[in-house]
């Protein structure tokens, strides 16, 4: 079977809903048994609640767990609404903790209570710790089912040990070494296993030096660090140094994907969400988009204020107005080129705060060059494409050179300075620096026009 | 141990600095056991490198591979300039194939032909069938190192063929059954493995519905495939459906993370470079930025032409020129968000070409809620915040709604147009999308103006 892609399953559903009207159950549950859950959720967009219930009731136990898991939150409440109680128990023990924890954190009160009534003390406790963790800590996306070794067993038994706990865990190929009062003090994969001989001890084959990330260790540093040692899973341990869970590759995964998603909207001055976009309604878009949209329109007054206090000189010279347009636009994207730039290596851990001074050194620099490349195009463009007198296009490329400078300083220096304050740097990217950029830049084409321009001097 | 960031190591390198002047090597030695390859490669980058050649040479054989992998393309040039020809065969012999190929990409010619003379036939010919791949595809970041076995194998036999491959192969938890002819048929995992009986065959127990890619497949879809179903690794396959290949989750979500990178940067305007920022030199950031830089210069013409065309009304009624930057700024910040959005859900595979009438119609409304609420809020701005009259605040708070349900019509359409033309839509982002945007708004406001406006009527 090669993988499906949207528009296979999109031609797969209406066979699917012919089936289900004419009640064939049976070719229903052989065709359903041809896709992995995930294409199973997203067949099911293409059905009605209460086709879709019938689809579901068709699908094996485990089956069911899965697709139930990858299914879009409304879908997951209104199953939760028609199933019994004893329903309800069948999936949750079919779930890992993490996910369950996840579909906790998206369903409204009244149907985590049940949830939470039909999970087994034990599973409540670990629930309820872990959605205890800070939103974007390593504690709240760790899952607790992993497999636990005693250093002193044999290879055999570690083994014997695995292949009981195999069904229950989310992974097997890493297992950790405690202590008896849970405090870690090895690991070793069922790669090690297989090349160790059978009555060797756990204790002598593994290995020691353990990389972990404690409870409240950011994810996203926790990510990509698991990216960069390409770990299949990473220990977390709470303040004295105990196992509480693990964090697992796919997770990890996710969450750079989904940490990259969310700075391109904070860089689009779009305020993140974490829905896909044709499911995100018309409101809620609304809802992102205009908050920055409206902070941005009234920063204007600046540049406004700025153009009206200089009315006087652009009536004298209106040519002047000509440039403002290309002016800002240059200095916007130049600013936002550089602080896009620094946000992103921010983001993978590539600069940190304390090089400030190269990051400032070497962006002055580029800035220069940029700098002085526009400008002697931009004379030309002015004097020869726009035909304007050299003297104005001699304003027009020295504001250039000037601006680009400045941008590409506020650019790179206003991201470094938020994450000093503790904000987002990603908000300081491009709406937001070309507000400031278009205003610096405005005072400076102004401040150069009237030292220059005779017209413009008393 | 914990892992050790930048500043800690940074704080290691003087210690290893004077173990390494007063010679203390079997010191060394030992302090060198302490990190991971990935964390002795950024810190040679502390070291010159002669220094870090005496450091080099003290990793014991497979840590040195190790760490030679994960150096910069710089330091590895320099390192292979001081191998002899059996030094340079030994690591060769460590590496991965696709980790071969990688360091091959970078290497310039010389360096290159050294390496593929270093080579065996065999790897030799791997490589350069990897080589042949086109850049962005499956195949060119497979690796060929993958456990492959028999349907009539038993488990246990399975399982000695495992133990005694497992050095070699990039990963043994997935294991590929195949014809004689490497038709691929089935897929068993170690945890399937481990849960059957030792005498259970291989083709009973194997998964038979295979998920894989072809050679051709674009590798970024590939690894969003890879992240969707949660796969440690996804078989690839040639034309003839041979297995001639894997992907490993590793580098599947390395190219997940480079090509958020890749976005951001072309969003922003950059042309894209695989370089962290630190390492990029002045010169290449400066060629990387001023391209568009200049495009955009350079299409300012448009915007220029407008505003001079409209010389005589801005003349007459001067207060116009003020909300000039204001609703360019606003309209630019609507389009983006909307590029942005859609540029971001084609990459994540969220929304396809043929989504284009409800990703429009969806934009059409926000947009004009969006209108709506910043006509309102900018026609009070206008009147009591700038102190402009009525009729002039009518003007803008028209043109405010008109620009900003045009901004995201274009900024939703021209990521689509450009994947529909077999463009990276990316480059359809905030700077392109504010030159249109800029153009558009200018016009719609003169037009605005000089209908409503008594003055300006003839």
């Amino acid at each position: 079977m090669n993988r499906w892609n949207e528009s296979q399953l999109e031609a797969f559903a209406p066979k699917l809903h012919d089936m289900l009207v004419s009640r064939r159950f049976r070719e229903l549950r052989g065709a359903l048994a041809m896709f992995e859950s995930q294409d199973i959720a997203l067949l099911f967009e293409h059905f009605d609640d209460r086709e879709m219930l019938l689809l579901y009731r068709l699908l094996p136990k485990e089956t069911a767990a899965e697709t139930f898991v990858e299914m879009e939150p409304d879908r997951q409440e209104y199953l939760i609404g028609m199933f019994s109680d004893v329903q309800l128990r069948e999936v949750l023990e079919e779930l890992y903790i993490d996910d369950t924890v996840e579909l906790i954190e998206e369903m409204p009160a009244g149907v985590v209570k049940r949830i939470l009534r039909n999970t087994d003390r034990e599973s409540r406790e670990t629930i309820n710790r872990i959605l205890h963790y800070p939103k974007d800590s390593a504690g709240s996306i760790m899952t607790t089912e992993y497999v636990r070794l005693d250093k002193d067993l044999t290879v055999s038994e570690a083994f014997e040990r695995i292949r009981r706990n195999a069904v229950d865990k989310e992974t097997v190929y890493t297992c950790y070494v405690t202590e008896k009062d849970r405090r870690l003090i090895g690991v070793v994969t069922v790669r090690d296993l297989l090349v160790a001989s059978d009555d060797a001890v756990i204790g002598e084959i593994m290995e020691q030096n353990v990389i972990y990330a404690e409870t409240h260790d950011d994810k996203e540093s926790v990510a990509l660090m698991m990216s960069k040692y390409d770990f299949l899973a990473l220990p977390v341990v709470d303040t004295g140094n105990r196992l509480v869970g693990i964090v697992t590759y796919d997770d990890a995964s996710d969450v750079i994907r989904d940490e990259a998603t969310e700075d391109i909207e904070k860089m689009a001055a779009i305020v993140p969400t974490d829905k896909p976009y044709l499911k995100t309604g018309v409101l809620e878009t609304w809802r992102k988009r205009i908050p920055w949209l409206l902070l941005l329109l009234l920063s204007a007054t600046f540049t406004g204020a700025i153009l009206a206090h200089y009315e006087e000189a652009l009536s004298k010279v209106a040519v002047l107005t000509v440039f403002i347009p290309m002016l800002m636009g240059t200095a916007g994207n130049a600013g936002s080129q550089s602080s896009v730039a620094v946000i992103r290596a921010l983001s993978l851990g590539e600069i940190k705060l304390r090089d400030v001074f190269r990051i400032v050194f070497k962006e002055c620099r580029v800035a220069l060059l940029c700098g002085i490349t526009l400008g002697i195009v931009g004379f030309a463009k002015v004097v020869f494409l726009d035909g304007a007198e050299p003297l104005v296009a001699f304003v027009v490329c020295l504001t250039l050179a000037a601006t680009v400078l400045l941008a590409k300083l506020f650019g790179s220096l206003l991201p470094l300075l938020a994450k000093r304050l503790g904000f987002d740097p990603a908000v300081m990217a491009s709406p937001f620096i070309t507000t400031i950029v278009d205003a610096i830049s405005l005072l400076v084409y102004f401040a150069i026009a009237t030292a220059i321009i005779p017209q413009l001097q008393l």
